[in-house]
């Protein structure tokens, strides 16, 4: 009789060589899984190993299997998510589309919580070789099993491969979890670059026509002074028109061009230090060393 | 005579298989659970464990139970907060929100402290199995347990799946604090996005009406210059004042036009990189690995 | 004779059963300590416990509130410094209060090192009860004590305890530190979305305004293309001047709060995806959870 | 009969001493190097190590060289992108560059991922002798090596001895990764600061041009002032025009003068406190410290 | 015969009790270090050490060197460039700076990872008493260190003394390059805050000429309203010129004061809720419990 209340967790079972004793599934949806799945497949193998490790080996695919679903239906809602938050025509950012991302996000916490948990509880076991001992339960009732292990074929061994190979499943998942964090934060990286870019490449649009807005203004007031009601003794001369309006539009347009050439020049300065490409330089050192080594 | 001060820190207890004396709980707001429910529950519990393990298990109990109602208390106001801050609507963010949000933050750094340091102490008796032999006292006064032992019933090993039980409940709370922290960090991420957004939203309709405004100054300075009292020579056309007025407002409409279209091929360039959906194919591969792993 | 350098790593001293010999503590400021304070501390205590004991106790207790004076002095500045700077009204945050926060932050690091390192020798001691044999210097030379030691007064476990008590001393010093790291970072975080909040509130009051400019620019156009000496032929129609003034004013008027209610319109979208706040359904399931569990 | 399954995790393979079975090593790409090169490789040397030896390295030789591959690939990608990005005359960020960036920060991730997972398995074998013992069969198959061990020439040793060789191999990969990604943040911030710095010249420039137009707008005010068609009285004085012009061009330049020393001042306190480098200080404490310890 | 390999892992060198072989120290700029100080140090000590302790202490002694030289380098250019980029004067971060800054946070993660190679590879060595043990070598070939060792001298233990000396050394490195990181990370969010708040003062300048701005468009409407070629019936009126231009001026700087103060009310609430100094209390509450424990 062997609890395997730290394997699951979701799921208290009593594993005796002969019957699985389920306990205690209250409301996480299992019945199913239990009634239908499980009796028939721990019936149906014609599976030479002895019961026990049919009956472990169910519940660890069943957890494993599991988890791996939670992940597929996360992963790829998220990656979808990112790949259309990251996309630099954006100028704003989708604010459904980060509500989905906040809400699968948190759901991939709680996978890699319970990932965490599901190895922490394998680990447990694997590092100590008596509840290894232990969950190999026909080796101790059943007379020809305790044969057999004299003649070599460990059971115990077996069970800890067993369990290995379930340990490394979720390990992959969490490692698969934990990369999908990762790409989450360097997209909320590039999602603020992108903003940022935009706000730049407006601002100084912005700034080019406050520029134009300023020149006309400057011009502008010398046609405003002009129309006063003041005596200017020009009001005679047909001339002083053309020669005032061209004045206005063309001294517009050149104070204009002059403040562009100056943000150009102000943005980009034209003697950047020589700042020398020190990374690929660091890069062959490292080879070399790395050669060396 | 068993010292649980490492259990507790709060609470200095003397455990005898007759008697707990609690030494040294000041000030903690612990008197009335002392007086009113501990001697009550180490009394009328008609439980066939030896003493100290009731004892072992009330103290451990109300531990848990303080670390979950911190929790509890914590959790929902949090939650409440960042829903209502990551609300995309809000141009701006709550600033009193904002301080709740500190504030609770707060508080959770310091339950996250508390649950690791109860774990830590957990962990330390667990590690030893000495401390737990010591802590099974019944075991060396009472004669009828020493029996008892021989035939199995192993004390040692009960009080390890008590401890057990509520270092998991320890561990589940501390995966609950680590989670709203998380949350906490992904819901700034958000906010960030959301507030970046809502501005590149405002700059661009700023940038769209300097555009307008730029437009009517460029073309008002034609308004400008035949308001000068100059000779113009067009005094007398009647439908020369048509012909400006309309080639005004005409003019700065079409510039503007011009230039929103000039914003629009410039914020979203038309020929963008192709740029594959790199991740979903990458994903693909993944669940092939994954496949022949 | 015990080298205590691991423990104070600033004081090399040498303890035996009789005498406290101090080496090197050049130039830390110790001297007061070590004259006025240690000798005393060491020669006044009717203390039962040996010799050794009592000039380690000394010297644990001096590192331990060194540890903490540095506490109680880095953190208030940096609570205080952190509760003008989360003012949600300051528009910018003061420099000087950044320069001080850096600075103590700077400090709060040191701090944290210094702790750490203390830590760590001690868990180095406190692992290998070799050395803490050792340290117990008296029961290798008094035999009085050696007497004592097999009457089951265990001085190593009494020493293990000394030190255990201590090591704990600084683990919550470790975690006070921890926790104002972790604030400081919270409160970076509020800070930032306090100075962007502020800017969008800005940003869309100056937006409001460009388009009060806009619709006057848009108007005022009519306004200059009557001002011009072209003949218009309502020169004589004294109400043409009233309508035309009238127009000019309150189309700007309309145009302007078409404009803003666009705006309101724009930035609040009024027909928002119904967003189920998943997170308190979450939370259900959660405690659902829990109760399983 | 050994399964390298932990190793490799791309390829189950069993080693005898006479022979390599390479089992499962479906759709990677391996076959080439397969049929090739390990033939070839293992056949032509004429090592005079055991068979298990050379077939063991040169998996080993493979999974390591394979990493190195990806890395080097990788690798030179993201330095010349964070070079280009960080390029401070840049005033937004280029976009596919930022999506090159993603993807190979991407796939960074993986490799990290899969060097952990290499490093962990090399580790399990390294930690448990028996497994090492195990790996050298020739040792239990040839009774010539078997004199040879009594001889002093250990295989076990010699197996741990080029495990622990690769180890360090993938341990270095390990290393070159975390310090690219710490680049990649880094770098990142740099970006961040860059972008930043350019709005707030862009800010300044924005604000001194609004400056100008305000003065320009505030003297134009009595340009329309006297353009209005009612009687001031000074129509017929034709100093007048002059004196009015000339007030509001040099009214105009003045009030801007006044209002960009303005901001001068406003963002550049002229009494900022002393603020002492308190850094240099510290470094110096810091090395008198490290001095005397 | 002893390989250190693994403690210079750029220097493989033999050592024996009479001499030290140094193998493939091939361009790393060993050179002059090995011919005219390794040698000369070796000769020259009249050390009453045995020779391989001497060889070991010159290595380590150089590899410690050479990493405190690094970080020396390293450390100050870093705590300058920071010091003049957290300069709160500044508005925009000066960008050669930041590309120092950068390469120097390259230079500062490779040399954290050196170090912490060297201090894994000294963590092996001082884990496994019996590589100590091998390193005596004297022990094994000079009878008459034999001797001495059967006299209570130990050799391993000194030699493990000494290799935690220079591990030490080493932890004591880490830690300041560990802090160094975190001053780069504090300074940046301080630089970060530096430039929003910068860009928030002038955002608010701009703001408050935006509504000069549009105080003087909107009066100045009046003003072109009666410029307009119409019959306003006031022409003749002396007294209307100077009621519409004073209307005109002071209407601006009414609406003006109006728009400025409603800013000034609407960044800055008057009726801020009371919000707490909740942090004071908690501290207290802190030293509270601090006092409780």
């Amino acid at each position: 009789m062997v609890q395997c209340e730290a394997l699951g967790f979701t799921l208290r079972a009593v594993v005796t060589p002969q019957c699985l004793l389920v306990l205690d599934f209250r409301g996480l949806g299992l019945e199913r899984w239990l009634v239908l799945e499980l009796a028939h497949q721990l019936a149906s193998h014609p599976n030479p190993l002895p019961f026990e490790f049919r009956a472990l080996e169910a519940i660890l695919q069943h957890r494993v299997s599991a988890l791996q679903a939670r992940l597929n239906e996360v992963g790829p809602v998220i990656l979808d998510t990112l790949e259309s938050l990251v996309d630099p025509k954006l100028l704003s950012a989708d604010r459904t589309k980060l509500h989905v991302l906040l809400q699968n996000s948190k759901s991939l916490s709680e996978l890699e919580t319970d990932i965490r948990v599901f190895k922490d509880s394998m680990l447990k076991i694997l590092d100590e070789d008596e509840i290894i001992e232990e969950l190999c339960l026909t080796k101790w009732t059943d007379p020809r099993v305790l044969e057999e292990s004299c003649l070599g074929i460990d059971h115990a061994e077996e069970m800890e491969l067993l369990l290995e190979n379930y340990y490394m499943q979720a390990e992959e998942l969490g490692n698969d979890t934990r990369e999908l964090k990762g790409l989450i934060d360097d997209s909320e990286s590039v999602i603020f670059i992108n903003l940022d870019s935009h706000r730049n490449v407006m601002m100084r649009l912005n700034l080019q026509l406050t520029m134009g807005t300023f020149s006309l203004s400057l011009f502008g007031l010398m046609g405003v002074a002009f129309g006063m009601n003041l005596m200017s003794s020009f009001e005679e001369d047909p001339r002083v028109f053309w020669l005032v309006t061209g004045f206005m539009f063309l001294g517009s347009g050149l104070i204009w061009r002059r403040l562009l050439s100056f943000l150009g020049r102000h943005l980009e300065p034209t003697s950047p230090p020589p700042m020398p490409p020190v990374w690929k330089r660091n890069l062959k050192t490292q080879d070399a060393k790395a050669g060396l080594r």
